[in-house]
């Protein structure tokens, strides 16, 4: 039995099996802890990943060298690219999953990692000796070293399930809950607090109408999340859309007196913007119906999940309502919708690798920093994982900006600005949207995934051969012309004005009116197009008609980078400036930034805050 | 929300899914009821399905309509025919399985079962009324209604989970225990008991070194559990056979004081035929060696299932001993070997159909009477599922006798004997073994199960196909000769002895040193076993060489039979026959048996004691 490791990781969800993951391929020893080897990677909430600024942070996951598109690909159930009809920086792929093999793509990816070992068991304390981490010790009296350690531990720590005036422990439905981490970091000096997420109630498909519903399929030309899937899914499965109305809404209302939630029994918040339905019921009491999204929780399931239902109003309650839902008229459920409350710590506590700064080799990442979704908790997990990899051999700290990747803003906005309540990721979160797109995460993230040993080498190539194609293509388009007489029948023939003069190829793509779409429309053009992937295509398309909105961002974040990677002294003594605000001073004080980045965006630091504070860094 | 159904099953193991699935097809609506529904049909110890007597179970579940079969066809990853060599009452079929892939076919064949509803929780209480049962109430405080109630608790009752000094409870490792029915029952009058059982630690099979080790392949021409399967598996995996010596008994002595089971903390008796390690080495302290079987636990998973080496001593003791067998010198744990002990109800206090003498509706399969083995939980759900349907729509009881199925023998020994210990079947069990054989359970059982609306019209015109293959083939065997000349070069060619005159084909078969294989060596022959499948060819072997065997076994049973059915009054007065033995008196009031034949098999009640019997019924 080995009980010495270089990385061990807590937790086997998504953000511990990135971890797990990207430390082994880093070349750690890595053992991975988990209650229960049979339920590694559960998707605990709904059957789908990805979908807006989420589909671009598994993308760029996958171009470090992660595996959750990798996953998502082989084993989801349907495609869809959102947001389509706006902008390249909007655009968001989304898929549904099959929730059983999702689980074991990902277990059977580890199993075939050689570095990752396993161990079936529940972690009750960490090893620590002087404000250094050094190992974990088990429920089962097992004790586990490694210079660095990763927490992953979800909703389980302390978790509390609700439905209605009933309440038990446990870390899931059916699962038992994980106890003593919280009270002994909290002795070492962590301050905790508790935050709650809900989940519908599963029914049985073969109960519902769907004639009462809306329908809605896969894109007609899928794509995928990983820039190594060559083939995209084939057969897809529909899901569906209904709406709550004012029956659905005056049935749930008769059970707010027994909701653990306005009844106060639950202290943690939840996820603003995945509420309950009870939570948007009461919150926007003159919206008279909801969205119902209707998912297929895999290929060969009948079990269906109710999007937009989550609910902890007692269970006869939830029947009742459910069942005046158009198309839900006689449907069965296979169990109720909950809420749980848990432990979370809030993430002001961590520094930009994840590592706690109280104790150096603990790193956190997923829901125990505050966070919902599956890939919030992922990119956290690949983060830490290769930060923990990076600890253990005395390598350096790996970090993102927020010009460089979603996964930046994400962790720079936790560790700097906390949260109250579970945190989603959002494109409105970003300020360089347009650089952060999900078509070039590879080019934002890939070589530096290869650096670090994550990514590899067929990564690599694929990337560099995408780029050099999308290159030629480019230059291929401003080498050829068109005459007049050439692209007017053609222009026409599309509804769009004709030209005067001859002009390359490039100036029609930056045209609003024309698209390559239009290209395959004109013989003359379709064998340059032909010569390319699609994807090379799209991005090409983007690069040139984005140009001026791209380049404005790089301006910008140019810009700021000046100023926000200027580092503040780590003993700099924010008393001694009287001018600063009171609730700058102690926020400065207690987050201490390392740069005038992180400073200018901890929320009570204002701008002149920030100006005073370069005037006495010297500037 | 549906309240009331026909049959209420809870537990979803071997037994809870036959049993849902049987009352199901005939026609109940079921609520199949189970703590969590990504668990459905675990097995929760070793990935093999059949083997010596339990395969045997496995053909007689299949041909009366259950899926074990069907599903362990789909699902595996190897299959032999034990104890080919041996006559033909000992073949016994037996295969390796996908963990995984077993679990979610289960789930997906219950899915595909329009009757069968499902609903995650735990039952904690009976709803009973006047000694009969009305429904159940689960932990979230549903109450659901139904006639009959079959209670599948496996080792989820009160279970208690040990690992040398540590015990914790649990239903199995990472599940919660189920608590509450036990104490109702017990105040419902039903008396209970412990019992214990115990599983290997899993390993990483990568970490193993099979050179060191003798591999155990798959057969050439593998065969399959169900009548219906026409596909054979294809592609096989390995099992790999080494052995424990006395370096690893020595290790695992030191672990002994600490030790669950013989320090006494462990009330409840194991299965003495499936013993742990520890066990093995304190009862044959005289082997210096035992067998070690390496089962993998899939197609897609490095897991490995450590056969023989259950144990529940300290898990450094398991390590330590387990790194000293040849080829696990470098052996990396997933997980520790446990004992669990559980609550079971002593069998005797059911009748016949598995429904409790105590409360009408109210049946009981599997571990809860105190039987060990998916093969004996699986034909107790079954069982249990069909009388639970008959009871609820008052139709007749369905019961097997010892003659017609190893079911029979099973639910005889364990509703009249009991048991101390977990309760495994055997070959040695049944009386007529020769009749209860693994090629003939269609003959013996299908048309029940047709008659009972359970085997399908497909099912029933296999058989029926089938048998009249069978008697075409004899047939033909009958009325086409050789001649000396025709025969005795064939003869010489396979080394037997010539003949003098010309002899049916049968004559050939008979004879001990002539099979069908041989025939495959005489031109003349091979058309006529072309016409039929091997299957069918085998049969007509058995029944021609075995028929004086099979004959008398008929004869025996003809005879018992008379006296097997033979009723006693249910009021009979056993106290006023002061001859019987003492013993005699007390079990057979407590038993109180239906038949001459059940208390002719109650341990204690002697030959002499049947005649006074039988005496004073008038015989």
């Amino acid at each position: 039995m080995q009980y010495n490791y270089d990385v061990i990781v807590v937790g086997a969800g998504h953000a511990g099996c990135e971890a797990a993951n990207a430390a082994a391929k880093m070349g750690s020893s890595v053992l991975l802890i988990t209650m229960n080897l049979q339920t590694i990677a559960q998707m605990s909430c709904n059957p789908a990943m990805g979908g807006v600024a989420k589909g671009q942070i598994v993308r760029e996951i996958d171009a470090l060298g992660g595996m959750s598109g990798i996953i998502s690909d082989k084993t989801m159930i349907q495609f869809r690219m959102l947001n389509r009809s706006k902008g390249p920086a909007m655009w968001s792929p989304r898929c549904q999953s099959d929730r059983m093999k999702f689980a074991e793509e990902w277990r059977w990816a580890l199993e075939r990692n050689t570095n990752v070992d396993f161990w079936q068991d529940s972690v009750q304390e960490l090893i620590v000796q002087n404000k250094e981490l050094k190992g974990v010790k088990t429920r089962m009296g097992m004790s586990f070293y490694a210079p660095s350690v990763v927490l992953t531990n979800g909703t389980f720590l302390n978790g509390l399930i609700h439905i209605g005036e009933k309440s038990f422990g446990g870390g899931r439905m059916a699962e038992p809950n994980a106890q003593g981490l919280t009270e002994q970091l909290v002795s070492l000096g962590f301050e905790s607090g508790r935050m709650k997420t809900g989940t519908p109630p599963r029914v049985d498909g073969r109960s519902l109408n769907y004639e009462a519903m809306e329908e809605q399929k896969g894109d007609e030309n899928p794509s995928s999340f990983s820039y190594l899937t060559k083939e995209p899914i084939k057969e897809q499965r529909s899901c569906w859309i209904t709406h709550t109305n004012e029956k659905v809404h005056d049935v749930l209302r008769k059970g707010f007196e027994k909701s653990p939630m306005f009844a106060g029994r639950i202290k943690g918040l939840g996820p603003r913007y995945c509420p309950s339905v009870e939570d948007k019921i009461n919150r926007f009491a003159d919206k008279n119906s909801h969205q119902i999204f209707v998912e297929p929780e895999g290929w060969e399931t009948v079990e269906i999940y109710v999007n937009g239902f989550s609910t902890s109003l007692p269970e006869e309650i939830q029947f009742e309502a459910i069942k005046l839902i158009p198309g839900f008229e006689k449907a069965k459920m296979f169990r109720p919708g909950y809420a749980i409350e848990y432990d979370y710590f809030p993430p002001t506590q961590l520094s930009p690798t994840l590592e706690t700064k109280l104790i150096s080799g603990l790193f956190f990442a997923g829901q125990i920093n505050g966070t919902t979704g599956y890939e919030e908790a992922a990119c956290q997990g690949l983060m830490a994982g290769i930060n923990a990899h990076q600890h253990t051999h005395q390598l350096n700290p790996f970090t993102l900006s927020r010009s460089e990747a979603y996964i930046g803003v994400l962790i720079d906005d936790l560790i700097n600005k906390g949260t109250d309540e579970p945190y989603r990721m959002f494109t409105s979160r970003a300020e360089f949207r347009t650089l952060l797109r999900q078509d070039n995460a590879d080019e934002r993230l890939t070589e530096k995934g290869f650096e670090l040993g994550l990514a590899s080498q067929e990564r690599l190539d694929t990337y560099l051969q995408k780029k050099q194609n999308v290159e030629n293509l480019i230059q291929e388009l401003k080498s050829n012309k068109l005459k007049p007489t050439e692209a007017n029948p053609w222009l026409e023939s599309i509804g769009v004005s004709s030209i005067k003069e001859g002009a390359p190829l490039i100036n029609f793509i930056k045209r609003s009116d024309v698209g390559f779409e239009h290209f395959y429309k004109n013989e003359m053009l379709i064998p340059i197009l032909k010569k390319y992937s699609t994807e090379e295509i799209e991005q090409a398309e983007i690069i040139i008609k984005y140009e001026s909105y791209i380049d404005k961002e790089r301006k910008m974040v140019d810009k700021m980078k000046s100023m926000e990677d200027l580092q503040i002294p780590p003993q700099f003594d924010y008393d001694k400036i009287k001018t600063l605000s009171t609730e700058s001073r102690i926020k400065l004080n207690k987050l201490r930034p390392q740069t005038i980045g992180q400073a200018s965006r901890i929320s009570g630091v204002s701008a002149s805050d920030i100006s005073i504070l370069l005037l006495f860094m010297g500037r």
